[in-house]
């Protein structure tokens, strides 16, 4: 069992959290300020389990870190964290960078010759950063289970082999199938992942229903 | 049975109209240029059942027209037939705007807060644009029974809604299922079926099969 960060106090964060201490992890929730009423929720709901603390405190507990900030804001929040805090540390990257500032659907900030994942590690080069998980809602993230049997698709991108081996241990304790977790090589694959997000948005607002993955069949 | 160009005499363009022959449409091939060695290629190997002209002529004679020009060059391949030529015909988009001109990856030349669908349909405001069948490869256009038993995910997108049944009626006689092709709405949504393009490059490469497509499921 690891000591695990998770930065963001959205609903991500609440579902990766909540998973992680079912698992037996000791997690804090990271926020941009003390005191964050989401934080403290996420605290008492789990008796104790919890804990929460500024994005600084809590990547210097964590010995792996979950990105789960709005993607938009994810680099300054982890600048908010001191270097010692996140060097040689895994940063599993599940955020996205949509830009609701022009309205629905959003747009995305950082695109197309570069990615999210891309600009965390060029920001922090003495993390290793894994983009995961990025590519569905949050409920199928922790439980593939709940739809086709737990057989459709998920992704890995990351410059570090062994750092996308962790990522991929945890993967496989949330319930996904190895043969289900592609690696698609290093971080420049993020650009992948998350430019297909617009059309994730779309498959949504197409069927009324966010509990859906794609399966890539052959 | 119809009257259908194929604009485009690469790879996309021979895989439909060869199977828009096998159908019984009429097919012209159209080509920058009169004699086109692989429009006379696909001429003759048809027997007389296909025709070949320059984009303009080959426009001039579909009732549709099927787009299987590179993405980069399609509004200047289109520009070159008159009005006349387009207006109120259907324009049935499959091509990417993949820009190949720094390398591999592509990056795309139009992406993010505009498409190449929208922009042909704003080029050509009096044709009526789908988009579809772009998300994969060609092969599988035309034989989705190849893999999967055919079970597998394809797109329309576009704003006329008359337009999108005639298609999806081609799709059908290609060998798609109803329930598999899933109307995304408005021209606007070939954002997200031109953005998922740098992800099937990805899962091209680290599986090294490109027979594959995704699977909607929930």
């Amino acid at each position: 069992m690891s000591k695990i960060a998770v930065l963001g106090t959205g609903m991500v964060g609440d579902t990766i959290g909540s998973k992680l201490i079912e698992l037996g992890h000791e997690v804090m929730m990271g926020s941009r300020t003390q005191g964050n009423e989401k934080a403290k929720a996420f605290v008492a709901k789990h008796n104790g389990k919890a804990s929460a603390g500024t994005f600084a405190e809590a990547a210097g507990f964590g010995e792996i870190i979950f990105n789960c900030t709005a993607g938009v804001g994810s680099i300054e929040a982890l600048k908010m964290a001191a270097e010692k805090d996140l060097d040689g540390k895994i940063i599993v990257d599940i955020a996205n960078p949509l830009d609701f500032s022009n309205g629905m659907p959003p747009s995305l900030a950082i695109v197309n010759t570069n990615s999210l994942g891309e600009e965390i590690q060029k920001t922090f080069p003495q993390t290793k950063v894994v983009k995961a998980l990025n590519t569905m809602w949050c409920g199928l993230m922790v439980k593939p289970a709940m739809i086709n049997g737990g057989d459709h698709s998920t992704f890995v991108s990351g410059n570090d082999a062994n750092a996308k081996e962790e990522v991929k241990k945890i993967l496989k304790s949330f319930g996904w199938n190895e043969a289900n977790i592609l690696d698609l090589g290093d971080i420049t694959t993020a650009r992948g992942t998350e430019m297909f997000l617009p059309l994730w948005l779309q498959i949504y607002t197409a069927t009324n229903n966010g509990a859906f993955n794609i399966k890539i069949v052959s």
